[in-house]
């Protein structure tokens, strides 16, 4: 589980467009630093500085070959941050069912007679036999 | 659902230990800002201000009734930010599932014999009688 200051890097490293789109490029497979910049409008620099933002939260692992650095996602840590806000909302949506079901138990049932119209294309039928 | 900008927002609002301590709170139930900030050592108009970040990304929604002003949470916000997170996950889990019934699929099998050493305290029985 990540601890508050884990949880304050996972986000911050989640509230950029651009490290965003290398976490979704992520989620389908390895890729290298080059492929990662390429959708990006924004130089080699730029992506490497995201890639390290990515990698010290812990969301993306890279490990270097030769020239190429090749970076891959840890579900463990999407996992954890994910986790934070579903136990939150969870807890919002039960109390909110909660409140509905108090609602429904102590609503007035209505106890007044309607007088429903009448269609007004219904054929005249024999008044007495239905 | 969020759109990229809403999406960054949520996520840099997230990124906070106050605010997210601020949003615990408010998963319990509505609360007054001097509520937030009680448990916080910050002053009110900081407590303020962090009420605002979380209000102009959608997070919470504020309601002021005479001097008082009442916040709670909007689920469907943190549903959308959850969402983002859960289907990268998803893909990333799934990928690697894969991967594993591939290597399983692929494993040569162990085609040796396994002479299974004798437990030390077997007591001797009848050699031909099992």
């Amino acid at each position: 589980m990540l601890d508050q200051a884990d949880l304050d890097s996972v986000f911050r490293a989640l509230a950029d467009p651009g490290r965003r789109s290398m976490v979704e490029r992520l989620s389908q497979g390895p890729a290298s630093v080059s492929e990662l910049g390429r959708p990006l409008d924004m130089s080699l620099a730029a992506v490497l500085q995201h890639v390290q933002v990515l990698e010290s939260c812990g969301l993306v692992r890279t490990r270097k070959v030769g020239r190429t650095r090749t970076c891959s996602i840890d579900s463990g840590v999407l996992r954890s941050a994910e986790a934070w806000i579903s136990e939150r909302r969870a807890l919002v949506e039960r109390r909110l069912d909660r409140l509905a079901d108090y609602l429904a138990s102590t609503a007035e049932p209505l106890d007044v007679a309607i007088d429903w119209p009448s269609p007004p294309d219904a054929p005249p039928g024999p008044p007495e036999s239905r």
